[in-house]
C-alpha cells in the first residue's frame, strides 16, 4: 500500500467544514474523498490533520489515504484537481513512509485571522475577514495575547463541554500584524481546542475595543468558564495557514 | 444643486455589469441609483465613468450625481455603504464643481487583467483571475504589447460592429508584470473600445503560447479585421483599477 499525502487549499464558505457527514455532501472531506475514489474504483477514505468549521478556510490543509494503485502523483494530481470544485485545490501531492499518519503525527499548527479594520468595508475582502470599523488598541491586543503564550488548560476560551481528554495546550505565538487595512492575528500552537482560536479573537476584539480588561484574560484562564471570555468571532476570517509534522 | 462623485469598487461576480436594465435590477449602477434614490426620496440617475462588462470588477469606478439635499458627505457615505449590498462598496465620496461630469471629463482609464499563470489553480483567485496553466512566452508577449502602444484605430480589438463614432484611441502604456503566479498586464489609455482590454489580452495570450506571431499585432491594426485577433479573454480577470480627470 502507498501512503499519500496531500497539502490542500479551500475557500470554506460554501461548506458545511471539513468533516464528512452523513446527511450532506458540501463537506469537504465528503468532496475530496469522492474524486479520489471514483479515481481508483474503490471507496477511499481520507484522513485530515484535524476539522475545520463550516466557512472556514485553509491554505495549507494535510490529509493523507494509503491507496493500491500504480498511477503516477503527477497523474493523481491532475485528476484530483481537474475533478475537485474549483474552490478546493490539491497544491501538493507526496508519497510518505506507511507510519505516516496526517492527524497524530502533528507538530504544530498555524492558523490566521483577518479582520478588515477600516469603518469603510472591502468589496473583495468580505468573505475573506470580519469586519471591524472601530478603532482598536493594537498594544492592549498584544498585551493580552502575552498572557496566553505558553502551555495553559485553554478549556475557558474553547466551545468544549465536558472534557473527556485534556484541554491543556502550549501556544508558541499569537502575533498582531497589520498590512494596509487588514490585521492579521497569527497563532502558533501544538493545537487548539475547538473554537479556540476564534474565541480568543473575539475576546482580544474586545480588549481592543475596551470593552475587556487585558487581565480578564489570566482570570479566563484561572477559573476556565467559557462565558467570561467574548464573542466567537466569525468563521469566515479564519485560514488554517500550515500544519507542521 | 450639489453634484456628488462616488469612487465605487465591486466584485462584479453576481453582476450583469455596471450599466442599468430595464427587465433587471441585477446591474451595479441599478444598485447604487435605488439606495441613493431611497437616500434622497426622490429618483436618482448617476452617471458613470463608462461601462463594465457583466462579470467585470473595479477597484476604482468612477461615478457622479446631482442631488438638492442638506445630508453631509460623511452621513451620506455611511448611508450608501450601509444599504448597498457587500459586493459593492463606495470607497470615496466628494463635493465637485457644477460643471464635473464623470463620462465626459475622463483623461484617462487604468485596467488590470489577471492571469493566474500556473498549472495548479487557486481556490481563493478563481473569481479574480483566468487560469492559464501553459507556460507563457512574456518577453514575446511584452514586444507584442509594445506595437500597440500610441495612437491607432483599435476596430481590429474591438466587439464594435459598425462604428458610428471614432475607434481611434491612445494606448500609454502596458505592462506586464509577474507576481508570483499571478501574471498582471496593465493597461492605460485615453478610451477602450468594447472588449478592447479583454480581446488584446487574449491576442497576447495566443502570442505567448506561440499560437500567433507578434507581427500579426501589425496586420489587425492594419486590416481592422476583428477575426484575425485571439479570443476575448473572460470577464473575471478584468479590473477597472483607476479612471483619471
Amino acid at each position: 500500500m502507498r501512503n499519500i499525502k496531500l497539502l490542500i487549499e479551500y475557500d470554506g464558505s460554501r461548506y458545511k467544514g471539513w468533516q464528512r457527514l452523513k446527511d450532506s455532501d458540501q463537506t469537504i472531506q465528503g468532496k475530496i474523498e469522492s474524486v479520489i475514489s471514483e479515481m481508483v474504483s474503490r471507496p477511499i477514505e481520507i484522513v485530515g490533520s484535524g476539522r475545520t468549521d463550516a466557512g472556514v478556510h485553509a491554505k495549507g490543509q494535510v490529509a493523507n489515504f494509503t491507496v493500491k494503485s500504480d498511477m503516477s502523483l503527477t497523474d493523481m494530481h491532475k485528476y484530483i484537481n481537474h475533478y475537485l470544485p474549483q474552490d478546493i485545490v490539491v497544491r501538493e501531492i507526496s508519497e510518505e513512509a506507511e507510519r505516516f499518519h496526517s492527524q497524530y503525527n502533528v507538530k504544530s499548527k498555524k492558523y490566521v485571522y483577518n479582520i478588515w479594520n477600516h469603518w469603510i468595508p472591502s468589496a473583495f475582502e468580505r468573505k475573506y475577514s470580519y469586519h471591524v470599523p472601530e478603532k482598536l488598541d493594537l498594544n492592549l491586543m498584544q498585551e493580552a495575547a502575552n498572557l496566553l503564550i505558553g502551555k495553559h488548560d485553554f478549556i475557558g476560551f474553547s466551545s468544549v463541554k465536558k472534557a473527556n481528554k485534556s484541554t491543556v495546550r502550549t501556544i508558541e505565538e499569537i502575533s498582531i500584524v497589520k498590512e494596509g487595512n487588514m490585521l492579521k492575528i497569527i497563532f502558533v500552537g501544538d493545537g487548539f481546542l475547538h473554537n479556540m482560536v476564534r474565541i480568543i479573537v473575539g475576546s482580544l476584539l474586545e480588549i481592543g475595543l475596551k470593552e475587556m480588561k487585558v487581565s480578564q484574560i489570566n482570570k479566563i484562564l484561572q477559573n476556565k468558564t467559557r462565558s467570561d471570555a467574548g464573542k466567537t468571532a466569525p468563521a469566515q476570517g479564519l485560514f488554517l495557514e500550515a500544519v507542521y509534522y
